[in-house]
C-alpha cells in the first residue's frame, strides 16, 4: 500500500499540473493527449486514493470530476488483450453492454469516493448539502445490484455453470453480495450522520467497485466470449431485456438470426482450444475449487415424457395438481363461456367438489347474487375492469376473495380466476424474518 | 290462519290428552297407537303454533319435546308416495341420507320452536338460562346450511341443470338463502336479547325449516330418484362425503358397482316416461319459470382438445399459464431434484428469466445463504417440515415470502414451491366488503 502511495506522489503532481492547465482553459483534447501517458499508467485502484490526497489539498470536486472523466476515457481507450476484445464487440452484443454498463459503474466508483472524500473537510451546511448528494449517489449504486450483478448472476452465470465450473459464478456473486451489502451499510450510516464511517465505507465500496469491473472485464466476459456460441447470446440479449440495464441502452449494431440457444438445452463440454484461450485466472480458479465445488458439465435435460409446455416451463400434470394444491389460496378457474373448468385441491376455505366442472358459473352462485356476478364478467369481458375484490369475516378468519380477468399473451379473454385466502395471519405479520434467521 | 288455528283447537285438546297420559306413567307404544290418527292429521306446518298454545297453557317443555319425538316418529310412518319410496331406499343410499337428515331438521325446529315460545313466559335467570340454550341451538342450525343445503346447491342440482330445469334448483337455493340469513339474523337479535323479536324469528324460520324438509322430500328427491340412474347416484355418495352431514352418518346397506358419472358427462334430455312420473308441482314450475331461466337440457361437453387432465379439473396449457401470470403472487417450482421446473409470469416481484430452467437451487441463491436453502430442502425431503415462511421490507412494500413441500396423493415427495407476495395492501383490510356491495 506505501508503494502504491509513493508511487502516487509523482502520478498526484502530474494530474494537479494536467487539472491547473483544464482550469486555465486549455483545449481539453490537447491536455488529454499530453497527460495520456500519466493517466494510463493509473490503474482503477489507485484512482480512489489519489482523489483522496487532491481532496485535501483543496482542489474543487467539480474539477476532480473533470478528471474522473477523463481518466474513464482513457482507460477505455487504452485496455488491452482480453478486454479490448470485448470493448470492440459490436454495439448491443450482451458482453459489449456489460462492458458498457462498466464504463458507467467506474464512473459513479470515482464519483461516490470523490463525495466521501469531501466530505471529511466540510462542515455546517456545506457538509449536509454534500451528505444528501452523496446519499442519492449511493441510493443510485443500488441499481447496480438489481440490474448488472442480477443479469450476470441470472442469465450469464447458467451457461457457465452447464459446462462445468460452477466456482467462478459463485465467487463472483458472493462479491456481489458484498457490495450490495456495503450499499446498505452506507446508507445506514449516511442517515446517522457518522460522518467518519462513511468516509471509510465508501472508500472500501469504490474500491470493491472498481476491483469487480476489473475482474469481469478482465475474466468473466473473455471467458464467456470463449465459451458461448451466437445461439447463447442470442438468447441472453433477448433475456438481458427483462432485467433490465444500468444507465445505459444497449446499441442495435449486433443482431442474429441464430436460433436461441438456453442453458437448459446445452450439452457441451470445454474443448482443449477453449481452454487454451480461457484467461489464466479463470484456470487457477478451477483447479483452486475443484474439490469444493463440482466442476463436472451439467448435461441434464430438462423436458421429460408427459410434461406439459407452460410459458415459463414445463411440469407433469401431478406437478400442476400438487402444486396448485400446496398453495395456501383456494383458486378457482372459470373459462370463457363462463363454466367451472378447474379448482385447487387440498385443504380449502370453500368446499368444491368435481359435479361443479363444466356448471356455468351462474348456477354456482346463490341467486340473489348472480346479477352481481354476471355484472363482474360483464366489466372483465368488455376490458372495464381486471380485478374485483371482497372481504368477509368468518369464525375469526378474515377471508379475502379476488376475482381477476385472464388473458393470453394476444390479450384474448380466456376466463376469470377466483383467488381466495385467509389472510389472518398476513395481517399479524410485523417487521422481517429473514432466510439467515431459519432455524 | 285463523282457520288452521281454529282446527288446531281440537287437536291441541287431543294432544294436551295425549301429554297427560305420557305424564301419568303410561306405556309409550299404547299412547302412540291411541292418538295415532290425531297426530298424523296433524301437517308439519302447523306443529309450531299448536306447541306455542301448549306453552302458553303451561305446559313443561321437557314434555313438549317428548310429544315432538312422538309427532316426528308417526309422521316419518305415515308418510305416503313420493316421499315414502325415498324413505324405503336402503340405508347409504344419498336420497335416503337427505331424507335422515331431514328428519333431524325437523325434530330441530320443533325444539327450536319450543325454546322460543317458552322463552316468553319466563323471567329473570330462568329466562337467561334458556336464552343461552336456544342461542346454541340456533348455532348448531348453521351447519345445516354448509351440509344439507350445500351438498344439494353443490353435488346435487347439477344433475338437474344439465336436464333443463334449472328454475328448481334457483328456487331451493333461494329459499336455503333465506332460511340462512333468518340464523344469522335470529343470532344477532339473541346477542341483543331481543325477546320479542326472538320469537317472532324462531317462529318463522321453524316454519321455514319444516317447509323446506317438506319441498324437498315430496318434490326434489322424488325427481332425482325419477331423473337419475344408479352410476349418478354413485358418484353423488363418493361427493358427498367431501362435504360432510348433518347429524347423520350415511348407512352401508347400499352400495354400487356402477362407474361414477359427473354431471358434465350427462347428455339426457328427460323422457316422456320420466316426465310422467315427475312429482305434478315440479312440472307446474318449469312450466312457470320456463320463460325465466332456460330450461333446454345442457349437453356441453367438458373436455376439449389440448386439455391437460387435473386432479380437479381440465384446462389448456395456455389457461394454465394464464392463471399463473394473473395470480397475484410470484410462483416458482422446483423438482424433487432441486432443479427450477416453472415460474409464473406476469408482473413479478422478484424477475426470473427462462435461463433459470433446469438450474439446481443452489445455484440460484446467493452462496452465502445456500446452506440455508439446503437445510430446508432436507427438512422437507424427510418429513420434518412442509413449510417455511419469511418477510422483508422492500422499498415500502412487505413481501411474505413462503416455501411449501409439494407432495403427490401417495405421498411422495415432488419438490417445492416458492410463494411469493407483497402483503402490504393485505395488512390494510378492515371490516367487510361483500359482493352485493359491488359497483
Amino acid at each position: 500500500m506505501s508503494e502504491l502511495l509513493k508511487n502516487g506522489e509523482t502520478k498526484k503532481e502530474k494530474l494537479k499540473e494536467m487539472l491547473k492547465k483544464l482550469h486555465w482553459g486549455e483545449d481539453e483534447d490537447k491536455v488529454k493527449e499530453e497527460f495520456k501517458d500519466v493517466l494510463q499508467s493509473i490503474s482503477p485502484l489507485e484512482i480512489p486514493l489519489i482523489e483522496q490526497e487532491l481532496v485535501k489539498e483543496g482542489i474543487s470536486s467539480r474539477e476532480i470530476a473533470r478528471m474522473c472523466d477523463i481518466h474513464v476515457e482513457i482507460f477505455r481507450e487504452s485496455v488491452k488483450g482480453a478486454e479490448s476484445e470485448v470493448k470492440e464487440l459490436p454495439a448491443g452484443h450482451p458482453l459489449r453492454t456489460l462492458y458498457e454498463e462498466n464504463i458507467e459503474i467506474m464512473k459513479d466508483a470515482e464519483i461516490l469516493n470523490l463525495y466521501a472524500s469531501s466530505l471529511l473537510n466540510l462542515e455546517g451546511k456545506n457538509r449536509s448539502n454534500v451528505l444528501r448528494t452523496l446519499e442519492s449517489i449511493v441510493r443510485g449504486l443500488k441499481a447496480i445490484g438489481y440490474t448488472h450483478y442480477n443479469r450476470e448472476e441470472m442469465i450469464h452465470f447458467p451457461y457457465l455453470e452447464r459446462r462445468g465450473p460452477t466456482a467462478v459464478p459463485a465467487v463472483l456473486w458472493r462479491k456481489h453480495d458484498e457490495i450490495r451489502s456495503e450499499i446498505n451499510r452506507l446508507l445506514r450510516e449516511i442517515l446517522k450522520e457518522n460522518y467518519e464511517e462513511i468516509g471509510k465505507i465508501s472508500q472500501d465500496l469504490a474500491s470493491r467497485l472498481i476491483d469487480m469491473v476489473f475482474r469481469e472485464n478482465n475474466i468473466l466476459y473473455p471467458t464467456l466470449k470463449v465459451l458461448l456460441g451466437e445461439g447463447e447470446f442470442k438468447a441472453i440479449r433477448m433475456l438481458d431485456d427483462e432485467i433490465g440495464y444500468y444507465k445505459i441502452r444497449p446499441g442495435d449494431e449486433w443482431s442474429s438470426n441464430a436460433e436461441p440457444i438456453m442453458p437448459y438445452q446445452i450439452q457441451e463440454e470445454i474443448t482443449v482450444e477453449q481452454l487454451m484461450n480461457l484467461p489464466q485466472y479463470l484456470i487457477e480458479e478451477m483447479k483452486s475449487k475443484m474439490g469444493e465445488v463440482k466442476s463436472e458439465p451439467d448435461k441434464t435435460g430438462l423436458i421429460r415424457e408427459g410434461d406439459v409446455e407452460l410459458e415459463d416451463g414445463y411440469m407433469l400434470p401431478e406437478e400442476i395438481s400438487a402444486v396448485f394444491a400446496a398453495m395456501p389460496v383456494d383458486v378457482t378457474f372459470i373459462d370463457k363461456d363462463d363454466r367451472v373448468r378447474f379448482f385447487s385441491g387440498g385443504k380449502r376455505i370453500f368446499t368444491r367438489t368435481t359435479s361443479i366442472l363444466g356448471r356455468p358459473v351462474q348456477l354456482c352462485h346463490p341467486p340473489k347474487s348472480v346479477h352481481i356476478v354476471n355484472k363482474i364478467l360483464q366489466a372483465f369481458k368488455n376490458g372495464e375492469r381486471n380485478r374485483a375484490e371482497f372481504w368477509i369475516n368468518m369464525q375469526g378468519r378474515k377471508i379475502l376473495i379476488q376475482y381477476f380477468a385472464i388473458h393470453n399473451k394476444e390479450g384474448e379473454y380466456l376466463g376469470a380466476l377466483e383467488f381466495t385466502q385467509d389472510v389472518a395471519d398476513i395481517k399479524k405479520i410485523e417487521g422481517e424474518k429473514r432466510l439467515l434467521e431459519w432455524r
